[in-house]
C-alpha cells in the first residue's frame, strides 16, 4: 500500500475542492480518495474516526444535547468522453469558477464537510461527518446503506444535512415513488368476428379516464408543500392487426408526498382503480423534511433562505428510514451535475461553508 | 415438356377430386395441374379456352342473355409436416371421406367446375369457368388479379360463384376492412415533476372511450345482414417508468359492410374520432352479395338453403371490384382448410355438383 495523498483541510475550501477533484473517484474507485480523507481526519484529535470499506465516519464526542450529521458521497459519475469537455479530471480554474468532474456533485460539499471537521473543535452541537462510496450506482451498492446495516449506531443523530448541490437553498425531504401495473383481460377473436371476443383495450378506457380525471394533491409536510403526481407512464396491448386484443397493461408511477408510506400510496392507487387488478412492482418511501425539529429550524434560520421541497428521490430518504429528519444543502447548481462541463463558483463553496459554520459554531 | 397428366372429367366427381389432389399444386407450383386442366378442357368443343400463366379461362359461347362465372383456385397451402398428417399428397379414402391437401380448399370445388364444364354442353346461361393460381399467397401474386389486368373481357359476366368451401350454403359478398392509426402527442418530463409535461397516454383515454361506447351497426345489403365491428387492436405508449409519455398510438381495425367504400369507412372513423389525428394505413373494399340480381336469386332458389353473409375478406371482392356480384358456394367445411387433416365427404362434392347442375341446366 502506498502512502495516502495528503490533503490540507485548512486551505481555502475552493482550493480543497480542486484537490478532491484531482483524485479520480468514479464509483467503484473511491479507495484512493477514501484513504486521503481518512488520513486527514485521523490527524484531528477531537474526532473519533471509523472506516468501513470506502466509507468513513468521524464524530465529535462532546456530550452535547443534540447531534447533527453532515453527509456526502465520495464517488462521481464517469469522466466525460466528449472532446473538449471541461468537467473532467484534473480540475481547472476559469477565473473564479472551478471546472471538473464532481465540481457540483459533490466534491464542493465534501470539501465543506472536511473544512468544518478540521475547524470546529468544539461546536455547539455534536457533529457526525459521514463520507461514503457508491452513491452514483445501483442502490444496493450504496455505502450509506452499508453503514446503516453494519454500524447503525454511527448514524444516530437528531438531524442530517446531505451536502448535495442545491445552489445554497435548503431542499427538504423528498417525495416517495411507487410503480404499479394495472391490467385488463379480454378474449381473443378474429377481428372480422369481433363479437366472439372481448376487447381488452376498450376495457382499459376506464383506467385511463380515472387517471386523466384524477387531480393530484399538494400536501404540506413539516411546512413544505409537496406536489404529488400520478401518471400512466406506459401502455401496451394487442397482438396483431386482425385480432381482438386479449390483454392490456398500463404502468403507473405515483410520486407521493412524504406524509404517506408506500403502503398508503398503494392503498390510494387501489382505491382509485377499484375494480381493476393492481400490482405494485416497485416502491421507495419518501422523506419528511423534519423542519419542525429545533435543530432544523435553527439551521434554516441560520441559512436565511426559504426552504423548498425536493421532488426527486435522494439519500435523505435513507436517513428518514432511520428516523432522522434530513435536508439537502450544498454548493453548486444541481442541473450541472453529471454534465460534460460540470463546474462550481468558488464563492458558492465558501458561502456554504460560512452558513454551516454560522449555525454550528453557536 | 412432358405430356400433361390425363384427367377424366366424366368420372365420379369425388374420384375426380382425388385425382386433382394427387397432383401437388402448392402455390408457385401450379403448372403441372394447370397443364392437366387446360388439356382436359381443350378436348371439349363447346368451350373457348384461354391460358394466361397458370390460369385458364374456358367459356361457352351460346349467345345466352346472361353469363355466369364459376371460379376456383388451383393452388393449395404447403403440405402438412407433422407426422401422421392425413391432409397431404397423395389423397386417401377413409370410407366415403376423402383426405388430402386441398380436399376442402379447394380441389372439391375445382372438380365440380370441371365436371360441369364437361357435362353442360348447352346450359341455360352462358358459363365462364375460371381456374387460377396463387390464391394462397400475397394478394399481389393472385392469378385472378392478373387475369383481371391482362384479360378483363374474359371476366365479364352477370354473376360469379367462387367454389370455396361453404359446407353447401351460399355465403354472399364480404365485409370490407380498413386499418387506422390514431395518435396522441404529449410532452415528455421527469415523472417526479409531471406538471412540466403533458401525458399522451391520459390524452388517449378519450379515444378508447369513444371506441368502447361505439355501437357497431348491422347493415342489410341485398337482403343479407352484415354485422360491422370497429376495434382498437393495438395500443402502445410511453418510453420509461420515470418519464411522462409524449406519444401514444392506437391501431384500429374497422370491418365495414359492403354498402360502404373504403373512403366511406375512413370518413366514418374520422367523424367518430373527430379532434384526433387519424391516418388510414390499409384498406380493402368489401363486396355486395348481389342476391337481388335475377341470376343470383334463381341460384339461391336452386340451392334451397338460406344464404349467409361472409365476414372474412375473399376473392368475391375482386369480382365486386369488376362490378360483378359474387358469392361463395362450395363443398367442405371451411374450418378444415389449411389444417393437417384436411378432408371432405364424397357426398358434399356430389351435392354441390347436383345443386349447380340443377340451376345451370335450366
Amino acid at each position: 500500500m502506498t502512502s495516502p495523498i495528503a490533503l490540507d483541510l485548512t486551505t481555502d475550501v475552493a482550493d480543497l475542492t480542486a484537490a478532491l477533484i484531482d483524485i479520480n473517484s468514479v464509483s467503484g474507485n473511491e479507495t484512493v480518495l477514501a484513504d486521503a480523507v481518512e488520513n486527514a481526519l485521523r490527524t484531528l484529535p477531537h474526532l473519533d474516526v471509523v472506516r468501513d470499506g470506502d466509507a468513513i465516519v468521524a464524530r465529535t464526542q462532546l456530550g452535547r444535547k443534540e447531534r447533527v450529521i453532515l453527509a456526502g458521497h465520495l464517488d462521481t459519475v464517469p469522466l466525460p468522453t466528449a472532446a473538449g469537455s471541461r468537467g473532467t479530471v484534473p480540475s481547472a480554474w476559469d477565473g473564479t469558477v472551478l471546472y471538473g468532474r464532481g465540481a457540483t456533485d459533490m466534491k464542493g460539499g465534501v470539501a465543506v464537510q472536511l473544512a468544518l471537521a478540521a475547524e470546529l473543535t468544539a461546536p455547539g452541537r455534536d457533529v457526525t461527518y459521514v463520507f461514503y462510496d457508491h452513491e452514483e450506482v445501483e442502490a444496493s451498492l450504496s455505502g450509506l446503506g452499508r453503514l446503516a446495516r453494519n454500524h447503525p449506531q454511527l448514524l444516530q443523530g437528531d438531524f442530517a444535512i446531505l451536502l448535495e448541490p442545491t445552489d445554497g437553498t435548503v431542499e427538504g425531504g423528498c417525495n416517495g415513488t411507487a410503480r404499479f401495473e394495472v391490467g385488463t383481460v379480454g378474449q381473443a377473436a378474429h377481428s372480422a368476428r369481433a363479437w366472439m371476443g372481448i376487447n381488452a383495450i376498450h376495457a382499459a378506457a376506464e383506467i385511463l379516464v380515472r387517471l386523466r380525471d384524477h387531480e393530484p394533491a399538494t400536501v404540506t409536510v413539516d411546512g413544505l408543500e409537496y406536489r404529488e403526481s400520478l401518471n400512466a407512464v406506459k401502455i401496451n396491448g394487442g397482438t396483431a392487426g386482425n385480432v381482438i386484443p386479449d390483454g392490456t397493461t398500463v404502468e403507473i408511477n405515483y410520486r407521493f408526498a412524504p406524509d404517506k408510506s408506500p403502503e398508503d400510496a398503494e392503498l390510494y392507487v387501489r382505491n382509485l382503480l377499484d375494480g381493476f387488478t393492481v400490482v405494485r412492482t416497485d416502491a421507495a418511501a419518501g422523506a419528511r423534511p423534519g423542519l419542525n425539529h429545533p435543530a432544523a429550524a435553527d439551521f434554516v434560520a441560520a441559512v436565511g433562505a426559504e426552504p423548498k421541497p425536493k421532488y426527486g428521490w435522494t439519500d435523505v430518504a435513507r436517513f428518514s428510514e432511520l428516523g432522522i429528519p434530513a435536508v439537502n444543502f450544498g454548493p453548486g447548481d444541481a442541473l450541472l451535475a453529471h454534465t460534460d462541463n460540470e463546474h462550481v463558483p468558488a464563492e458558492a463553496i465558501r458561502d456554504c461553508l460560512a452558513a454551516l459554520r454560522r449555525w454550528l459554531a453557536d
